[in-house]
């Protein structure tokens, strides 16, 4: 039973079925009629008008939200371990051409108003210091906390008032929306988001991810650069489909729903071995070796996350059995 | 009828099925166990062996290609209607940090060993000229020609002879094999290919194509382009699976074969009108424009191509009824 | 006796005496009072206000400029002899992350309306092509001709209405005031130039160009990226000094006019061997290898140019007894 | 009396000389009589064989070193106060095509084994992190500490073990030199440096300073950079000129100790006040607001650095006089 990654999991029935009503030959690239109905769909979920592109990957949606945000001699600050700078490759520097990430610490993967203001502070206003441009926050951070409407809108507050553009790294925002109970507007663009990027692969896609523009006169020069980093599809409408079957009687809110729930099962057992509050459906919890490898003699797959810590990440189809059982297992160490 | 583009056709029936049979938990990225063996099934194909990576698209396969054979301030020769530089949005140069594309003539797309020597000779070896590193060419040609094993290798050694790597843009490589009844190897690196994108999607996959290292020591810094790219899908055994099952009872020569076919069909029916010899699945024709609206009235959909020309191409799935009724059209004009 | 480059010659006395005066302590970088007093010495001079930057070479002034007219994914249109594509290894590239030079065809270097509308007019407005963005010329041509104050203003009224920008490779640009009679300001903003490098080392500087903006709210970022290329000298005033030398007193004119004269000179002599008209101080003509022999015989040193033809360029410290000299000698061949 | 920076001094009397003898046509570029001799003046210094390029800036020096070195998908271990992250602009990504510090932290700008090796350890080797490439440190630091050969040679045989290049700043290499006492080659490529930048201009010169290579092998790829850049000075006999005239009666050498005496006094006047030991030619003192106004009331100047501290700077033409009342003041305080 893996707990790994939900970057693993199988796609959801509602994507297979899409996927296969859109085998039949239609306009390629993004004129199809699925990408058409991209930007009225995102908009409808979002009640305010957005621009809505397809891309194959959060990493090529992260790239090209920062280029929209950042010139290649400007600066974007992030927490430490957000995803744009420990485990994308340098991709934020690729897409915007250079730009540099200002790293700031922060609790459980979380950008603070005070942290970012702090980093701000350091700079001068001249030509020899890179100059900030743009702010990034994941929500879900990578360790599963979640920010509230209102800590996003402090965030956006402070960004506006230094010029500063937000981008939005949802590769777990429909775990956030469900977790927090927020609209997604409210965890967005009332909050000061400029642009996102709203994971649907994670939760249950097979590989499609949406790039919100909420300032929708940035998308243009978008999909120009998508073309130009080769993720422009030629058979987009695979993509479009994907996302519009998990838009579609919410599927993507149930996945998320049985993700988070799983993990509040899990988190329950853990009790005082989590290091972080467990809000969306990753747990990082301490355990000795001896423990870990207990849980693996079992058949539980998960990573070791640092010494005497480890991972457990669930998914929009975890077996609750299995579930129980893992918890069970955890309580009985 | 379509005859727009292979670029929007459907997926064929080995694509639907591979993608349900890989529809279960895997390891992430290409962990999992379809792309671990790209590069078996690659190197039996190609009687070599090779290091194969899954791409979602062309433009990304020849980014990384050229990026593996030519430095920023390098220069690409190819000709200079290639898709490379006509049609990628620039992509060449974002991959490859700004290299230069050296655009020479050539009839029907072909790039000759007489326009090459001829753009190379004309180059000071100085630090003021933007040397060449590669040769890029496309077999078969934005035009619908190809090139036989000896002229492939003609400019192969030349290449090999000035330093140069090669680069081989196959999009349309399974309608060239078919076409020239030459092997793969024949075709690419026993004439002097290094590194080739090899097409799947215009002939029947849905989101997948290979990029084939020959020289395998590149693939290293290519796996690391691919995800700085945002191009490393976190579920790649979609990908995976839909090439092997291309591979697999030779569906992809299958495929290519039924678009040859239904191109000579009409190329036949074309005659004089032809611009170019019908060598894989696209045709160039002279037609007028009130010819062209009196076949579009008929219900044939193509593209104008420059003024009083325009393009048919084939694919997989074309229905050989209207084929042979659209020949029919043709001819009656 | 040298006729090789302009390049290559002394600096003038002007800018000896400048560096001198130069040489003591003051703030780092731009912030000293030679540098202070450029926008109001080139805002005088063009009849405008102006931004004005000073740089070590050229190639960093075509550079900066092209990058603050034109994205990565913009293309600029050029004549294909032109400096910027031909001679700087792809700087244009470097700065502006990756642009492309749109090449087209036209006499003696120059840029005709009708070439650039040609390029213009093949390219299809969609993301897969790259779209023109910016237009450059050079004034004096590489080929020693000259744009009178009507064919610049023909060519920046042909980009304002394809919403391109203007750059002017002034090198030469004291060459072409001279020889057209026309003002600075005719010459470049009139006409609808944005930015302009404008040349002194060719006509008797040590090693400083000025960097024009017209548009003057393009200065700001085209100062952040001449430190990020590392243009930004820390002891600044000794270009600026250079530049302020060769203002005053009109020292910039009196060199181009004594370059041209050296020139005319020569074309006189050379009659019907000139392959362009000479407008400036480059001098193209057909010589025989055996021709050029015996000149070089005689001392003087030039480049050859292609098979039976040679090209000779004077300069602001021309020895007018040699120039005699090499003119009886060419009418002697 | 102005103790603000050595980046604002005079240039010393053997460089205006030199660029007076060297004020007559020679041949453009780097093919001069002065820029061949570099290689040879600077192999005979360095007691190995060597490639030096002239260029007009530390920050552009170091790009090129650094672009030599590592890969733009690459990463370079520093101090995280070191002039490449923080006063170049971003410098280093432009020339590496977007190449990540890696940032450590370290007393005094000194980077230390531990460090670095600690941020080597964090980083797993797959794709998805970027993998370091090369080490860069500063001798003397921004802080004014010097490294010795020992130092240098630990970091250098640890960047060995872990096929990372090793890249020295050496704006103020020559205070380093004096400081120290150690040779100039026992402080580079005998302790594993692959490329420094050797800084001339803060020491006495105009605009001149030497990229060295150890590894001569990576000179030729750096020429091109060097003119992609638009560093290649089209009359670079001037810059050539005056690191020969340093380096001939070691003015280099004189220049540097004279600062360093300077600083010296200065210390000794400091005492408690200062932060960090007075290895070169930079103090660091506490100061109040107070006392900082005392001492500007008196008639010097400085920068302010960080609160209740100031920087002081010492130059090669200080006047011992004021030195020894500035000295004075400060024991007054």
């Amino acid at each position: 039973m893996r707990f790994f990654s939900d970057n693993a999991a199988a796609a959801c029935p509602a994507v297979l079925d899409a996927l296969a009503e859109a085998n039949r030959l239609d306009t390629a690239y993004d004129g199809d009629e699925w990408s058409r109905r991209l930007d009225g769909a995102f908009s409808a979920l979002f009640e305010t008008e957005v621009r809505a592109l397809w891309v194959a990957t959060g990493t090529a949606a992260n790239g090209l939200a920062l280029a929209s945000l950042c010139a290649p001699y400007g600066g974007i600050i992030c927490q430490r371990d957000a995803h744009i700078e420990v485990d994308e490759a340098g991709a934020p520097s690729f897409y915007t051409g250079g730009a540099k990430l200002i790293l700031v610490d922060g609790p459980g993967a979380k950008l603070t108003v005070e942290a970012a203001a702090e980093a701000r502070g350091r700079i001068r206003a001249d030509v020899h210091q890179v100059q900030p441009r743009a702010l990034s926050i994941t929500n879900a951070t990578e360790y599963g906390l979640t920010y509230s409407p209102d800590e996003t809108a402090a965030l956006g507050a402070f960004a506006r008032s230094h010029g500063l553009g937000v981008h939005l790294d949802g590769a777990r925002f429909a775990n956030a929306v469900v977790s927090t109970g927020a609209t997604p507007a409210d965890l967005s663009w009332r909050a000061g988001v400029d642009v996102m990027s709203f994971g649907f692969t994670k939760n249950g896609g097979m590989n499609a991810e949406a790039l919100i523009y909420f300032r929708t006169e940035l998308a243009d020069e978008a999909l120009v650069l998508r073309k130009r980093a080769g993720h422009l599809l030629s058979k987009g409408r695979y993509l479009a489909a994907q996302l519009l079957a998990m838009l579609e009687e919410d599927v993507w809110l149930a996945n998320a729903r049985a993700a988070n729930a799983a993990a509040q099962v899990l988190a329950e057992a853990c009790g005082e071995r989590l290091i972080y509050p467990v809000e969306a459906n990753e747990l990082f919890l301490r355990a000795t070796a001896a423990e870990a490898a207990a849980l693996r003699t079992q058949g539980y797959d998960f990573y070791d996350w640092g010494a005497g810590e480890i991972r457990l990440v669930t998914s929009w189809d975890q077996d609750m059995d299995a579930v129980a059982r893992l918890a069970a297992a955890i309580r009985a160490l």
